[in-house]
């Protein structure tokens, strides 16, 4: 039967799509596909650099952390330019996206996995990879302590010393409790392989529990109440597999009980996916009200017990409470506790995130840089420096500036400033000099300072912070790698902008954000995405878009092979529900 | 190189015995295969039961445990005709054959499992679970107290009782520690699934912490010494994968400490393996030896402490200490308490293993039956009932027995006694008769009771008590399943022999249990294999022959697909290092 309705289901979708599902699949088994949906990343040119290896000692580069960021930047870093060493608590790199798959058995914890000592065998150079918790950056003194995570007695405390020339941060966020009480306690996470591993066993036990003798039907009905706080991607992707867990294979282990079983997502803002474009949301909307997924939009959780869940509706700032038996907290980010050191080390005291400049260098922090969800990019208002702009354009000092010199900066100004080309495209202007432009929308030949100031007045409005996704992260390694494998070359010949306060141009290129669209599962092979060019996309031909980038994506064969296998096989056998 | 080496190694098994691997691949993937490996379990007749369906209220069977023995009682018996109601901690059967493999990750944990739930889904009538353990044995008032291990205030103590006309109690046996000090604390077991993932996390630790910076040479080459307590098949196959693991892929991750590795293997006896056959254990000696896996025989382990194992060697009384980074324990099996208990309850207190006869009916505890480990068929002597079988031979009671009158019974009696047989075989006597025949090996015409006990006097010294295997526990299940389907069939034509201490007939036959081998992995895609009839084979066919019998003898078609998936990565891509 399962095995029938894998084939209806794929059949269906080849009549729906013939070439397009086609093509998929084909992608998803030949891989790598997708073209444009491979980062894209920059080319990591390590020609020029011969002369770096003449030099005595090599500079030591400390990577902090094994995510998305750190495994980017270690994946493309030159390591026979520099001496490098990377410190992280877990000895693999966990392909995030697939989490929620993982707590209800869709996909293996351990098909997401991969181990750093093996990506970075296959890297050109030698890099030292150390298992150990970063506890405290010492900026000052160019080092760092850590701590073996390992519980030995032979390693004292497990502490030890690594001094580096230039550090890289990349040790991503926490979960953010926003100080709710009784949310550490009695909440499950869903950031770490560890997390899906105990949601996964903690439904089970929720199942098993309900159905022992001897409990009232309100005792069973409070332990399958299933409740997720936060209608972001991961929740509504938890909200789903759960949901097709339950569907698909529970309700048949589990018949006397099927009745009693809820699913609950409590969202503070007034829709689910509201990152998303409103299509989407409103999509996952009704596709949860047709599943039965219980939606409480407008919901701020005020504490969480063992028991119960108390929460308060904004609109009528009434405070109701909720019996549940499982809680996923799943609502953003927050900085860990060695990086808020730092930001007090170095000054960044009463800020919120770690900042960056946009070559992605700590603030206020010498030869250390920060990239992934452990930090933000602190772009640079244009209004800031509008004066020594018109300076910098005005060749001739002649008070005003004519169409001719704006345009020879505008491309420097472009690079400095990507809000420009945000402004630009939010206005639907196409050619650049459509600022200059008076009131009446007439060409004016020249401008003064004042005039100026007041045409890119708006521009900064334009400025927003990235989202704390995989995608940036992955990102932000591959530039920083580059730049660090290009360094001599680009110190002799910068690639980088003008200098507007300043002399020369700028070292390298600023760090520029693409992005490549994302993904929403929404369960029952369905599934949302917000592609480039405003192009949404939903339904089960989505899902199998889904399906290739996810394989193609993958950081290594072995965990390509797994995963598609995984998928195979939840397709023919349905999911696990052992309790290990 | 791995796929070519994969090839390379499969094309020489071709090569060597062509026929004989085709068949076995053939038989691994189209499953099922290898019918004389396949566990002819007795026939689960279930006609002339229909009268049954009648009564009012159908008999209570409680089974107690979801091990071999549980599992292949439910997967056997007609549930139409009993209330079933199984209680077990683990909601899931483990293939425990393939625990070693979990250990170093060749097989996933995952792959070895499956719900019980779903296992009796497909079974005709309903039969419940609830997961619990079985806390105590009310054998006077026929109930059962159990208590949930699922950590939820709901529950209370989360205790129940359950009654029961009938127990099945297949509660399996706990790691025996000999009362060694320091061994509980210190040392790793290999029963459970979860002890496998956690020897899994540990060596992989052990590696992590060696190569930590500020380690001196000694700490680094402790941590890397793996001990294993036991030369018994479990121990020695964990010895095996773990010496593969080391040299085909924490090797190439780990060099810088590879030549500090070393695996030690304890055991009591003279010899490792020495159940089988010796040329097994000289072959097993020997490959361990060219492999550098240490063996040190006749020694007796006195303490564990968190770094040091001290033992006793046997032959000279000497107490010798060696540091350790990690023991695993591995020496046989030990009473449960909830089963000691019982035991103390119905008489048996001064036995060491809980006692049944040879219908596997509990020993002084009316309506219990034991199966699997956690119980030993206590074999009724010959000797104590030769009066008795005398007598009832003796129809004509002449007060001598001839040889047709002994012919009469002598099925009866080798059914009853199956230890006459195994004389029979090691005398290499054909025929039963041979027994009557006199010192000088002359045909006697008849014997009185004197020369008949003369006769049977050495036929008990062949009793032996059944090993502690998942082949033994996996045969009583399905013969007690048999008995149960087919009870008041046999209660009115009994099946079994004739009772000589009474009248009539026994209801069933008694259990008999048949070997069909054993195998011992050695690591190094090498096996070796004790087969009936004495057949012993050794060396790379006999891992294939390996790889076939486990595929075949999956439990689902689930877990075979995901085992031999398991094999086929770990011959690809190698095994996952990421400690999970």
């Amino acid at each position: 039967m399962k095995i029938l309705s894998f084939l209806s289901r794929a059949s269906k979708a080849y009549k729906d799509y013939p070439a397009y599902s086609k093509l998929l699949v084909l992608c998803t088994l030949s891989s790598g596909g997708l073209l444009a949906y491979s980062e894209s990343g920059p080319d990591t040119g390590t020609a020029g650099v011969e002369t770096d290896q003449k030099l005595p000692k090599k500079k030591r580069v400390l990577v902090l952390g094994t995510g998305w960021a750190g495994t980017s930047f270690l994946k493309d870093v030159d390591a026979t330019l520099y001496d490098v060493q990377v410190v992280s608590p877990r000895n693999y790199f966990a392909f995030t996206p697939l989490l929620p798959s993982v707590t209800c058995g869709t996909v293996e914890a351990r098909s997401i996995v991969e181990p750093i000592r093996k990506m970075v065998k296959k890297r050109r150079g030698e890099i030292q990879f150390w298992e150990a918790e970063c506890v405290k950056i010492d900026a000052a003194n160019k080092k760092v302590l850590c701590q073996s995570n390992i519980d030995n007695d032979l390693l004292q405390k497990g502490e030890f010393f690594l001094e580096y020339d230039y550090l890289i941060i990349a040790l991503g966020a926490q979960v953010n409790t926003f100080n709710t009480p009784g949310v550490a306690e009695n909440c499950h996470f869903l950031k770490e392989v560890e997390d899906a591993q105990k949601i996964r066993r903690s439904v089970i036990d929720c199942f098993e529990t309900a159905v022992l003798p001897g409990l009232s039907e309100d005792e069973r009905r409070r332990n399958l109440h299933f409740v997720i706080v936060g209608g972001g991607p991961t929740g509504i992707e938890f909200a789903a597999e759960l949901h097709d867990f339950f569907e698909g294979d529970l309700v048949k282990l589990y018949p006397t009980v099927k009745d009693l079983v809820k699913i609950t997502v409590i969202q503070s803002g007034d829709h689910i996916l509201n990152m998303f474009d409103g299509r989407i949301s409103s999509f996952a909307e009704q596709k949860f009200k047709r599943d039965g997924i219980e939606v409480q939009t407008g919901c701020r959780v005020v504490s969480v017990s063992d028991k119960e869940i108390k929460m308060k509706v904004k609109s009528k700032g009434e405070v109701s409470s909720m019996p549940h038996g499982l809680v996923v907290w799943s609502t953003g980010v927050g900085t860990r506790p060695v990086v808020r050191d730092l930001m007090e080390q170095i000054g960044q005291a009463n800020r919120h995130v770690l900042a960056t400049d946009e070559w992605l260098r700590v603030k206020g922090c010498e030869d250390a840089y920060a990239i992934g969800d452990c930090a933000t990019i602190d772009q640079r208002k244009i209004r800031d420096d509008i004066s020594s702009i018109f300076k910098a354009a005005d060749k001739n000092n002649s008070g005003t500036l004519t169409l001719e010199e704006f345009r020879d900066v505008i491309d420097d100004i472009r690079v400095r400033y990507p809000q420009v080309d945000l402004y630009l495209q939010s206005k639907h202007m196409r050619d650049v000099t459509y600022l200059l432009k008076d009131d009446q929308g007439n060409d004016r030949k020249e401008v003064d300072i004042e005039g100026f100031k007041l045409s890119l007045s708006h521009v900064d409005s334009q400025m927003k912070s990235l989202p704390a996704t995989a995608q940036v992260a992955a990102q932000q390694g591959a530039y920083l790698s580059r730049c660090f494998n290009r360094w001599q070359q680009c110190e002799e010949n910068p690639e980088g902008p003008l200098r507007f306060s300043g002399s020369g141009h700028h070292q390298f290129l600023p760090f520029r954000y693409k992005h490549f669209g994302q993904f929403a599962p929404l369960g029952g092979e369905q599934a949302a995405a917000e592609l480039p060019g405003d192009w949404v996309s939903v339904g089960h031909s989505t899902q199998w878009l889904w399906y290739s980038v996810y394989a193609s994506k993958q950081v290594s064969w072995r965990t390509r092979f797994l995963v598609v296998s995984d998928w195979t096989r939840r397709f023919i056998f349905g999911r696990d529900s052992s309790r290990i």
